[in-house]
């Protein structure tokens, strides 16, 4: 263990390992390759706030061998910033910034190069131009000895578009279809969270899949903020403490970090018993431990909710409705926490019945609005899904398992730094806060989606009851008006008191109506009772009443009219259906 | 997307992103701090063809906070090695090795000391020596903006070791034991696969836990080759033309690579229509193609075994034996292969029945000889076991789950380069040539358990029929010797023909004894007939006959004894016990 110590380059270990970036098999690696550059196009418009039109192209050039095009109407990149920016890896502008965007890590679109390069040994094109500017076209490789761009060539082109970004990769891989995990559904799912994008999607047979723009607003772009005093490790404490600018601590962490004003940084020195004119850098360990403890004991806001950029309950519920018409849906969306000092928050979704069938509930996982489409098994909001016990919510469910319903749950985590169980970006690692966050949600999902189950069956069961009885109580009463030779009982009526609900009633004699309000319910009701005659009713050809009926009494309206009754029944409005009997309930507005 | 951009130093990276590296909680952290320091003293000793003896010491230090100190009696590190080797990341001498080594990323230790720098702020402490050298002694941090060692301290030391090398760590951590993922199992699992290492475990509790050494021969330690030329990528032969030493292309073929010789050389060379005494560095990218696809025409032998180290069947059974105590153990170790250029070799064992009990399958992941804890439902290994259909091999199974039944199932992947999802080391990439030789190696031991069962069955069903038989045939006899009025049938002899087996009788008349042997079975019949009597027949205790029967046939044995018979029945050699009647069976060697 001497002599063959030797630095490895990071374009080196990811051309050994470049597995870990998502390009295991060449299916994968398409999709990983489509998905770096899509992500990127979607950063840069939400940044520039520039609705997004985006068009993915792709090619067969050989058996197994395809060239991606995707292009942008985005923002363009600085003519020097092209050939660092696709051709070194760990380079970029999002890594240093506290704000949730797809692309955190400085590695992506570069390892789509990188895996062209290895594959084909041919260079990655790109074209870019910002507004007002002129395009520049580069031909990239990546030196992989210095993780260093290669610029093959270089020049300028005539492009029509104001400003934007081409890059053609052309790579081994394999295309498929009809498959949850291919280019087309990564496309569908990323356009059901990005309502604002516009992506057009060639494949290699030439089909045209329009993903349209449902909303004509872009997003608010997430804003930068500065680290959270909860939740920061020492080490990190120690190294910002060395590399600040801030001349004294009390500037250092008025200036450093979030949250923290005049008075908020008076008593966090004061509990670390530190002077607030002491240089930052002359701090040893020891007094970094008494200000870490300090924040500890200091209440402090949560981070601001603007670095993030949740999809919100309406769209996610609305983005349900649409793709799978189910009978019930419901979304939450949680306030935003902190682990390890970065924000977070937690949205989830269910869709339920409708045309869903019932199987194994399919699960749909987003992070920073990237469809996650692989290792759903390895991912911790897969493990949060299945640790909710669903037999509470009326579901089967079998041990760590998906339940067993007609149903989809989608799930969505958004953070400043999403803690991806590798660089390829498919999985979620275990954060016990995050596991917490998406188990509060589903749950809340969950009580919702039983009380419309349940309400459902408990309107099912009353209706059957009330149907046994319409079967039995009409032939009783004959029996008995037979037997006793009374005047027939009203059957209805009879039920809608034993069902506990408000019975109406219209009797007619000679131009002449009366209307009885029978409230057996244990409510008090206000009521707007309609009725319509072709002939009029004091001259309107509608006639409308406010009444208020409480419970177990009634009440009588009378009234002469001329012609015929245009409805059948009274009409009556502030009243559900089910507790309505004798009359046709209307709804507000008619 | 311009001004912001920035270059992240790989120490930035993870130290933003430590969950990648298995940091993701405090009680992972630990074990993954430990597994680090004990994987690197397994590869220095075995390497230098040294008997580890290494000492974990785990202690708390405070609230969550804890001290690890692994000792080994490894070669040690020479002493400007030392910085660099434990703090800067992506630096090592294993990378570039293709051979099969515990650490191949040059992360791993550094990684350990990047965290106990993050969570505590303290500096590592390691201690080394090297054969007749003398012992240095570093305090060390990580300057994570340059991914560079900080020395903190640095000075001579007295040791008593002759060699070795000793890291000190404090983290926040947490300890748990009496769990799959805990210190204890990965010390244990390590121990079952590496039988040549003494590890002593000191637990916070001050508990020892001696893993003592079975084997006293170190493991023949793994030779490097050159890569294979099947499954080199074209981006790689190209950086490899590019910074080649060979003057021409023959000679690159035959330095650069493995299985290539003068002769295989020329017939590349031809097929690609290049010509031997071309520059290397003159090639372009489709003189390369043509390289490559010369490559793949030509049959070459696989990449040699010596850069691999498998357990070895004998050794898995023998652990799994040792740890299980199941009534039956198979296991097998498959022939190198090779992905992307990369040789690996799949082991697979299974126990079943015995002291194990009915329940889902226990899994043993093992990738060069380390215990793969987490991630077992993301990892490809057990991928490849759920995918195989184990009702095949009779045993109850839900679709993509592990079998239910009384087993241990052990899975090891061997490789010069073992593809893990991520830099945890935690769950190999679903890579298909590897899935493939796991399900081969699974179905092989799947067909000998089926056998081993079936014929457990079938012995047992074999035995139920003949008890049955036993219970009415003597019943049967009597009764048909009294009607018909004849002597009493055999009914022993006649179970034994209906069953098919071999039956043995002696009569015994006036000193002289008549062996009769039935082979009412359907095979021919070597059989070695032993009588004893206290008197001695022919002058000896002991007397044997080799006889040979053919199916339905029988052969008679007399001879003339004095005394009394010892043994009951008459002694029988060369057969199972479930085919013979009548006598008794004797193993070889009686």
């Amino acid at each position: 263990m001497s002599s063959k110590h030797r630095e490895i380059s990071i374009a080196e270990f990811f051309e050994k390992n470049k597995h870990i970036l998502g390009y295991s098999n060449p299916s994968k690696a398409l999709i990983t390759c489509v998905r770096e550059a899509v992500d990127n196009s979607l950063d840069a418009c939400e940044e520039a706030g520039i609705l997004p039109d985006i068009m993915v192209k792709i090619s067969k050039t050989g058996e197994g061998f395809f060239r991606i095009v995707v292009e942008d109407n985005g923002p363009g990149i600085e003519r020097d910033q092209i050939p660092r920016v696709f051709g070194k890896l760990l380079y970029g502008s999002r890594f240093h910034a506290i704000k949730q965007s797809r692309g955190q890590q400085g590695i992506g679109i570069s390892s789509a190069v990188l895996y062209a390069q290895i594959t084909t040994g041919k260079p990655t094109v790109v074209t870019s131009k910002v507004e007002g500017g002129k395009a520049y076209r580069f031909e990239l490789l990546i030196d992989t000895k210095k993780n260093e761009p290669e610029i093959v060539s270089e020049r300028e082109v005539e492009w029509f578009s104001p400003h934007g970004t081409r890059i053609e990769l052309e790579i081994r891989g394999s295309y498929v279809k009809e498959r949850k995990q291919s280019v087309y559904e990564y496309l569908k799912e990323t356009s059901v969270v990005n309502p604002h994008a516009r992506i057009t999607f060639i494949t290699p047979d030439g089909e045209v899949h329009d993903f349209k723009r449902i909303s004509d607003t872009p997003p608010e772009p997430p804003k930068e903020i500065k680290p959270h005093p909860h939740g920061i490790e020492i080490g990190t404490l120690m190294a910002m403490l060395k590399n600040t600018k801030a001349r004294d601590l009390k500037n250092f962490l008025k200036t450093e970090f979030v949250r923290v004003g005049d008075k908020i940084s008076e008593e966090i020195l004061a509990k670390a018993g530190l002077p607030a004119s002491m240089s930052p850098s002359s701090l040893s360990r020891e007094d970094a431990e008494r200000l870490i403890n300090a924040f500890r004991l200091t209440d402090l806001l949560p981070p601001p909710v603007d670095c993030l950029s949740p999809i919100g309950e309406s769209l996610i519920m609305k983005s349900l409705m649409e793709e799978y018409s189910p009978e019930f849906v419901y979304a939450v969306t949680r306030k935003p926490k902190v682990y390890s000092g970065h924000p977070f928050l937690v949205e989830a979704g269910i869709a339920y019945g409708g045309e869903i069938k019932e199987d194994k509930v399919s699960l749909l996982r987003f992070a920073n609005k990237i469809p996650l489409l692989y290792q759903q098994s390895g991912c911790a909001l897969t493990q949060a899904v299945v640790s909710v016990n669903w037999k509470n919510y009326g579901l089967q469910q079998s041990k760590n398992e998906l339940p067993v319903a007609p149903a989809v749950i989608l799930v969505h985590v958004a953070s400043t730094n999403v803690p991806y169980v590798s660089e390829s970006k498919e999985a979620v690692a275990a954060i016990p806060e995050i596991i917490e966050e998406v188990r509060l949600a589903l749950q809340e999902c969950g009580r919702r989606l039983k009380e419309y189950v349940e309400r459902k069956k408990s309107i099912q069961k009353r209706k059957k009851k009330e149907e046994e009885l319409l079967k039995i109580i009409p032939l009783l009463a004959e029996k008995i008006s037979e037997v006793v030779e009374r005047e027939k009982v009203d059957a209805e009526k009879v039920i809608a008191r034993i069902m506990g609900k408000v019975y109406v009633s219209r009797e007619v004699r000679d131009g002449r109506a009366v209307v009885v309000i029978h409230n057996f319910s244990s409510a008090r009701r206000r009521l707007r009772i309609y009725e319509m005659c072709d002939g009029g009713i004091n001259g309107d050809r509608t006639a409308k009443w406010d009444v208020e009926v409480g419970p177990g009494e009634e009440c009588r309206i009378e009234y002469e009219f001329k012609g015929r009754h245009i409805n059948r029944k009274p009409l009556v409005e502030g009243i559900e259906e089910e507790m309505l009997a004798g009359g046709e309930v209307v709804k507000l507005g008619y």
